[in-house]
């Protein structure tokens, strides 16, 4: 993680935005603005946390045109339009720059099945698995533990951090990233009840579809997204989704949505483009959700959701001894509700 | 998965079932009915989607018998009681038929400790370990980087996918389906707090039992089943567990009872049989629920249930304004009841 | 697992109490009351169960000084103020005492890079991966699987269960518990939007910060600590992880708290001292709980808390009849509110 000084102009040469002040300025560090020292370059995206930054010793802040007055009192800055996205691309360029890249080639410890096809330039790590059939794109890079079923595919430049699971026949496109302990791939939850009352079981229905993820998809650690039944289980480009997420089989997640942690969508449910989900959230079976959709951490959404909007169902939280009277009052709500009535039409 | 061409009348020579129409029509793959192409057998287990039948393009489709007329007048057709159970069935003997076997024995890159009894017949792959006094029984199939404790036991033909850890001294019976990242035998979560107020804090307590599975269960992706504190923690014959579900420590979970994703059973609850719960539904600990209880998605059961049934216990969500206002009565909800009693006496 | 014949006088000699009765009542296992033989040692915690007493088979049992005279009258028994807490010690007592030690040193099939540190007595299990510049504290154990990162580290005595994953630069303290499938130091969920409506998409925020976690921290199987932005995301001293949590970037949680399983707490959430969540609980992110704040199963927290004190939100369930009426109604609750409002005003 060691590099040349880096200063303030460099920064502005690589990545755009207005340098104002002393463009010399060594940067050693990005930090928050509360433990920011002199070597640190901050970015302040809410103006609402403005009174920080006199007080902040950073080497240089990145800031709104509004904050620019502020800013240049203080020191040196970088006044972007969107500091928040601008401190996105700037920590990209950062890892970019200081991040050790893996060397090409397969640790002598990985097993490679004849019959798999690595590029050259992709990197398999210690223990890892690559099954027969299998093909590892250009740049690609497979952690340790690692296990790439038989005819599964990674694209170019996609990175799998440690013991990530993809099952067999499953692919993902290029530029992935996903952590560590994900599968992908597993069976979907599928059974048909065999017999009645209590000599009912269960006859599995073998999942023979696969997962299909795009291209710039991000997989959070311990995610798992099953495959299909017949059809496959459909990730489109430029998801994100967070840890410990479980997606059922048949599922399809338009591009660009993303899912905050212990999300789950069950079998079939049809996600639209540009929808997000709170941490949580629950999405049932064979729903469809339009483009556009937001929904809010543990909201439960039991139907479909025709008409872009933000849609929530959460119990809101009180003291323990309200919660309790409130909750029990619940419970009888319905014949509240009649009894009001009652009171109404005594009225007329 | 490649094998000879199959043909309709195989299929019903093997599961039964009334053929009507060509017993020669080839079969190349099973397909959804939206998706089906000229190679394709489909089932139609919902009159409901009756109306996809005349366009449909499969091969032939598998219909209950108030359905016979209108497969006939598209073409080949199996008439079975249950369309959905048959087809259930039916991926059960595909698979049977197309799956690669796993060569038996054991991999050279597995590390099996001596001690370790393995039956000739069973399959341990790539990079996984087998501990001293473990049992792998015939047919048994132990995926790559499985971890298998000291004194576990593998009952016949279960198969372990990738990464499965069967803690020491668990045992899972015979025709069990474990995936990947699935954790058998970590420690129940037990703490005896020791001081009080500021100066508390937690004394382990260890977790001395053991998991005991049934045969015929199934396990998703990155669930976990803790070992008990002192008895061991029971999961009867026939159970399916979906992903991400947590099951603590001393649960007993009753025989053909089904969990959907991200199910948590907490310690020392006692479920019955041919139970189910819906995805994330949370079971609280050291409560009892009979046989047949159901409980919907997302509910929180919080005392026992002595009466089978469907339990349900969900917000029902709203767009986000109209849940914001009633949230926000919801909790003033008690005193609503006070008002409303103090209406209905003065009207008396 | 074998030992000399263990006697009632020789649990008292190591961790106190009062010895009642035959003190050469020879102990073989520690049991539950209702499973206890003739060589069971008992705990009886909640006096509710004292009628269980009488009918115990247990060789010995542990009661509290309110329990004596009972106790006598069926056999041996030890007295100790706190039997929960005592049965706490002698569990751990009887582990170390009972289980097999690992054996120091590293297994022939794990890769350890140059330059990692590994103290003599460490041990580090088959297949285990340890990067360079990871340092391994004394007596500390590396299970099967595990992956330590280039300059992470486990402090003295911690013990790591199989396939965790520690990410790079990732710290856990000393005498330290976690179990299977952990991963801590997966990065963050971070996201920035670029462009907007049906153009936009989400550039990464480079996770660049690490997970800190201090002594006498325990963390259950499948559970996430994600790695901080900037900062680093910290977990205190004394701190109980449950299974299958997920803890955001730059959370902080303080010392002694404790999470049941399935908790999920969003990025940046800063929780106190001697805290506890139940199963399912959703902490949202950048809030603060003072200390001593305890969350109820399934409960979404929403906003700070700055008093002490036990906070609920759960929908309580019911037969599912009755619960959709009142869920049904629950979404007019605001409407009801103002039509007893008006009727209110009629009134007076």
């Amino acid at each position: 993680m060691a590099a040349e000084p880096l200063r303030l102009a460099d920064i502005v040469a690589a990545l755009g935005g207005e340098l104002c002040g002393d463009g010399q300025t060594v940067i050693t560090r990005l930090a928050p603005l509360e433990s920011a020292d002199a070597g640190s370059l901050c970015f302040l995206a809410n103006p609402r946390y403005g009174a920080q930054l006199s007080a902040c010793l950073a080497a240089g802040v990145i800031v709104s045109p509004s904050m620019r007055e502020a800013a240049l009192a203080r020191g040196p800055a970088i006044v972007a339009a969107d500091p928040y996205l601008y401190f996105a691309r700037l920590t990209q360029w950062w890892v970019a720059r200081m991040r050790r890249q893996p060397v090409p080639g397969v640790h002598s410890s990985a097993v490679v099945e004849p019959g798999a096809r690595l590029h050259p330039s992709a990197s398999v790590a210690a223990q890892a698995y690559i099954g027969a059939g299998a093909v590892i794109g250009a740049g690609a890079v497979i952690g340790s533990h690692c296990y790439i079923g038989e005819d599964a595919s990674v694209g170019e430049g996609t990175r799998l951090a440690v013991r990530v699971t993809l099952g067999e026949a499953c692919r993902i496109g290029a530029r992935g990233i996903v952590h560590s302990g994900v599968v992908i791939g597993a069976d979907g939850f599928g059974f048909a009840l065999d017999g009645q009352g209590d000599e009912a079981y269960w006859q599995k229905i073998e999942q023979l579809g696969a997962v299909r993820i795009g291209d710039d998809v991000e997989i959070g650690a311990n995610t798992c997204i099953d495959r299909g039944a017949l059809a496959d289980t459909l990730i489109d480009e430029g998801v994100k989704l967070d840890n410990l997420i479980q997606i059922g089989h048949n599922v399809r997640i338009g591009a660009h949505s993303a899912m905050a942690g212990c999300v789950g969508i069950a079998g079939s449910a049809k996600i639209g483009r540009h929808c997000t989900a709170g941490g949580g959230a629950i999405i049932l079976g064979h729903l469809e959700l339009v483009d556009h959709v937001h929904i809010t951490a543990a909201t439960v959404i039991t139907r479909s959701i025709l008409k872009p909007g933000q849609y929530s169902g959460l119990f809101p939280f009180d003291d323990n001894a309200s919660w309790e009277k409130n909750a029990a009052t619940l419970r009888q709500l319905h014949g509240l509700r009649d009894r009001l009535r009652a009171l109404e039409k005594k009225q007329t």
